[in-house]
């Protein structure tokens, strides 16, 4: 057995069985909070405040600060914008500090904040979580947003690219059945991961909405090196 | 979208999230309680008492009952015998009323109580098992006793199976990504489904303690029609 683990949780409400505080925590929800933020760190974002309930939303918006809000997919409309990629533009962020809250996404970030290290996974940077996992030399916990406490596909398949990754080095191994299900997951929709996604019930609903233009661009890989990561209850780059 | 769903719980901690009481709940703990279950009604035993705690258990047995209770896949020292579905031999159960506790099955089997129906699973009676679904024409929710609340691969890889043999039924559809999940993992493995198993953490587990005996035998497809089911806090023949 090697030195460094990778595990995999298929769930918020499952993170208390997989805990491990001296981990780098990789929170996951593909669709769309987490590359999102990606996107918009990749957009000179300067910061983001991570709210749980829409209520702090609003009262940040009231103080003036520009809000990002979403439940459900659905834009709320006290808010700036919502959850798509596509809101997250150089002319909107960069430079900017926003508020943001999701269905998913920005509670299962702050679930982890006593770990080591938590970082925003999205496939856009990639390459960039595994190589900064493999220096750090430390266990990987990656923890899927999912959708309300249930286990979601795009989030479990990204844990399976990002295990993929990291199992090539031969300091990390795994004995995680999530992980190793993932793995398998991955290596069915490989040559395709879009393609793979148009079946998870997260399209049906983004296609409900005319939300399911971002999928394509949620599964582009190794856009940027930048990571965002939690510093102080905020969203930072690494 | 057709009548009847099917549905896939990971891990007795994400039942909330899933409950469906109108539903066919089929518990699944493959390696070993569901097995052992279904191994004991299929030699003859007349009524299963599941206990969650070993204190019970222990009553049990001070009153003069059968005990078989295990924690961890040992047997515990005041019980007549563990969790090996090789423990419910005719000549051990046949006629016999056996109090049973075990480290995740016999909770996730009270947690559903509740539902329309709670049946035991396991690949001895899976066919039986989805025709019994398809003739009651009802949802069906195939709830994984896991390992201490994580996910496992035995039991997601048998709600594959079961979710095939159900989706073969026109009245039944799915929109649920762990069923698809499951259902992606059965169909690589299903040329060997013992073989796939052998990279489980249950496997290892097993073997630890020399009891990885009964994977093969926990994998065999029909070999009976009698499925085990809840009455009154009790388990009997449906």
């Amino acid at each position: 057995m090697t030195g460094n683990k990778v595990e995999t949780c298929f769930s918020p409400i499952m993170y208390p069985f997989y805990e491990n505080k001296e981990a780098v925590v990789v929170v996951v929800d593909i669709l769309r909070a987490t590359t999102a933020i990606g996107t918009a760190f990749m957009n000179g974002i300067k910061k983001i405040i991570p709210v749980s309930t829409l209520e702090e939303a609003k009262e940040y918006k009231d103080k003036g600060y520009l809000v990002a809000a979403e439940r459900d997919g659905i834009v709320k409309e006290f808010a700036d914008f919502g959850n798509s990629p596509f809101n997250f533009t150089k002319k909107k962020v960069s430079g900017k500090e926003v508020v943001y809250s999701t269905t998913n996404g920005t509670n299962t970030v702050m679930l982890a904040k006593d770990s080591y290290k938590v970082v925003i996974g999205s496939y856009l940077c990639i390459s960039a979580i595994a190589d900064y996992i493999k220096k750090e030399n430390r266990n990987a916990l990656l923890l899927c947003a999912g959708w309300k406490n249930k286990f979601n596909l795009e989030d479990s398949l990204f844990c399976g690219a990002l295990a993929e990754k990291l199992l090539e080095d031969e300091n990390y191994s795994t004995i995680c059945d999530s992980t190793k299900a993932a793995l398998d997951l991955w290596h069915m929709a490989k040559p395709n991961p879009y393609g793979y996604i148009l079946k998870s019930a997260q399209k049906a609903r983004l296609q409900k909405n005319g939300l399911d233009d971002v999928i394509e661009f949620c599964h582009l890989t190794d856009q940027t090196n930048i990571i965002p990561c939690l510093k102080d209850n905020h969203l930072s780059i690494l």
